[in-house]
């Protein structure tokens, strides 16, 4: 099947094209792309052998490690020598694709290590305002009927540089790595609160983790009663050490630090508890001298991971522009991008199977005149929530004291636009449009 | 939400109930399952702490690793020494969950080892009967447009040792093993045919890997055109050294053994090049005294994986039957659970989303009465194709002249009915049933 060349026409400012030439692939993509000049005739045959063609390789293990080519391919580490406070640990966005974040690589916030629980005496207790409490060992869960589903994750300090006063030229790793996305499986948390029924004072239940400082935060009875779930296997094998094993609280969409992980304790409770993090961390002192308390939802999002800060662009023709959206409140509706800084916006395609509360991937072709451009993504969910500019969000909550680092609040809860500066070197600059 | 109580009736045979009982779960599941038994009261607060509970955790790594407690959770390999043979590893789905295989467990055939190929080094030639031969370096791909999607890959020779005469006690591991399902990021190789042009002669295609044994086989220019990818990221990052690093040829359901790995050239030919593989291994004789020959399609198949060899009953009551659906032929449209060995069946709850090409997860709530049961799943796929009884498969194939180990043909493509037999102190056996 031809496709229509006018689908390769731009349509909208500085080279972008038309998603649709992505449809059915074509001949017509080939000549929008260029990309032949990225390639060389092939050489005459018989092929000339690499050195790996010839001799035996390595012994498959029983299990697998990746290739030592891509080593460099790793979270940044806040805290590496593991000094007594948290340990931040970043997803490499601009170094995977597609929508799963691999075990090794998915976010980590730790603040005090990892535990090293033994999975047979760690035990999950549900009391408080119930009428039947409970401690569940791991062979119980595994009793109880199970789902999946594919879910972000994101702490609520995610992209907190972009609060900052002068765009931190920093990657996406660094902007935005504290939000990955795996499949989850475990057992519905409904399911479990069936068992050990609910007190009707019951509105909001403390979730405690086994780590040192045994965190804790206050979840209302409704999200519980919702989608929560008690998370037992990540991306089909059991949960990493840093995502909570041997079982967490999956809020689908909700703050980070919510979900609770290595968790042990669940009390049904009237009223939240005022935990540190919620009373503190995550109550930010906005503009109008109130609190931002008690508000879950990761908002709509998106971001540029290809081409994006440390990316370099090699000569001017094709590439495709590619990032992720995602949002607490369902499925992405819609994601434009722009090359021209937000004066003109061309449609992506997004990835099927586009879930609720998951990273989507959206694409856009663009064909790059070596000229400067400013590249932009800024998404729509299908609850109808639009992804802020970084100037509407900044005066709603405020900016930082401090140019990097960060200092003060707010630091919370950025879901605006992120924009990249193409030079004519190829080079990507973080800036603010 | 109640759950009309009628839900959770026994709808077949030997205890399997309603799967609409997972609906919304409520109070009428937690009824039917009586898990309560397996739980106890809460203790009194506070909570003993234990002793990960009390110390600083590990420092968080750059690259994930998981727990020592999962250490036992590995991939069973044939040829662990590396003699101067194929060696396989397979994926242990009795100690999985969810849909997803995560990396270091997809399952690996490799005829010489594992390549160490150098990414930077790496080529991809396309010639023949093309227009332009050309040459593509890793870089060169980047600039192509991507697609992501998840797929399941199977050995032909998957399931091998259900030809055998008599039943061979072994895990769901050892039978089912050699297929995976992961997210895949790459090229759509119809893009890279437009780039070189089609001479209209061409037909197929010859994939060969830069592994020692340079593996070869032909592809239809029709599958080539269709769904084929260039894949060069599995679940988000590169792909597994064992599963074709830098670059593998993928065809949505087709033989494992064809997704050419290592992937360094594709020649476009008139005629299929009746290679090793499809001229030897992947033609067994039938009954007929007739090659099976370039069929390439995984057929519709499940099998349950909870519960199965290897994992005990702890006792009379509820369990959830849960196990793999996938074909190569779409989407799975139903699968039915039998636990009196096919007397009466139950439909499966799928989960969602249900993708084409994909391993489906399904579930099946079941109340076990302590009595001798045989559980049995057979699957449908949207192209109306049902999955075969194992006499029927038989019958069409032959069966093995040996019991273990299978010796001589056939041994490929099988996908007929697994039997377990739950046994009265809850051990699982393999039986034909």
């Amino acid at each position: 099947m031809k496709t229509d060349p006018s689908r390769w026409q731009p349509v909208a400012g500085n080279g972008l094209l038309d998603r649709r030439a992505f449809l059915r692939s074509g001949a017509a993509v080939a000549a929008a792309m260029s990309a032949y000049t990225l390639t060389r005739a092939a050489a005459a045959e018989p092929l000339a052998d690499d050195p790996w063609s010839t001799v035996p390789g390595a012994t498959v293990p029983d299990y697998g490690v990746r290739s030592r080519f891509e080593k460099n391919v790793v979270r940044t580490l806040s805290n590496p020598k593991a000094e007594p406070r948290t340990q931040h640990a970043r997803t490499p966005h601009h170094l995977l694709h597609g929508t799963t974040t691999p075990n090794g690589l998915h976010f980590v916030i730790s603040h005090a290590g990892d535990p090293d629980v033994d999975p047979d005496r760690h035990r999950l207790v549900i009391h408080g305002l119930v009428k039947r409490p409970l401690v569940f060992t791991l062979e119980a869960l595994a009793r109880y009927p199970m789902v999946s589903r594919v879910s972000f994750v994101e702490c609520g300090g995610n992209s907190a540089p972009m609060f900052s006063r002068e765009p931190i030229q920093a990657s996406v790793q660094a902007l935005h790595g504290l939000c990955s996305c795996a499949e989850w499986t475990g057992v519905p948390l409904s399911v479990l609160l069936d068992e050990t029924g609910i007190d009707p004072k019951a509105k909001w239940l403390i979730a405690e983790g086994a780590d040192a400082p045994a965190l804790s935060r206050s979840v209302p009875m409704t999200k519980a009663l919702d989608d929560a779930m008690i998370a037992l296997y990540q991306n089909g094998e059991r949960l990493m050490p840093g995502n909570g094993y041997p079982m967490r609280l999956l809020l689908p969409g909700w703050e980070g630090n919510m979900n609770v992980k290595w968790l042990r304790r669940l009390k049904l409770v009237e009223a939240p508890a005022m935990s540190y993090y919620e009373a503190r961390t995550y109550a930010p002192i906005l503009p109008n001298g109130k609190a931002y308390q008690f508000f879950f939802l990761q908002e709509v999002k998106s971001f540029i991971t290809h081409p994006s800060f440390g990316l370099k662009l090699n000569g001017p023709g094709f590439y495709e522009i590619s990032g992720i959206a995602y949002s607490a409140s369902g499925r992405i509706s819609k994601v434009m991008v722009s090359a021209d800084g937000g004066s003109t916006w061309a449609q992506a395609a997004l990835q099927e199977p586009v879930l609720s509360k998951a990273f989507t991937r959206f694409r856009a072709p663009w064909r790059w005149d070596g000229g400067p451009a400013v590249l932009q993504s800024r998404a729509w969910d299908e609850a109808g929530n639009a992804q802020p500019t970084r100037a509407q969000i900044v005066a709603q909550r405020g900016q930082a004291r401090g140019v990097p680092p960060v200092t003060g609040f707010p630091s919370q809860h950025y879901n605006g636009v992120t924009s990249w500066a193409v030079e004519r070197d190829g080079e990507v600059k973080h800036v603010y449009a």
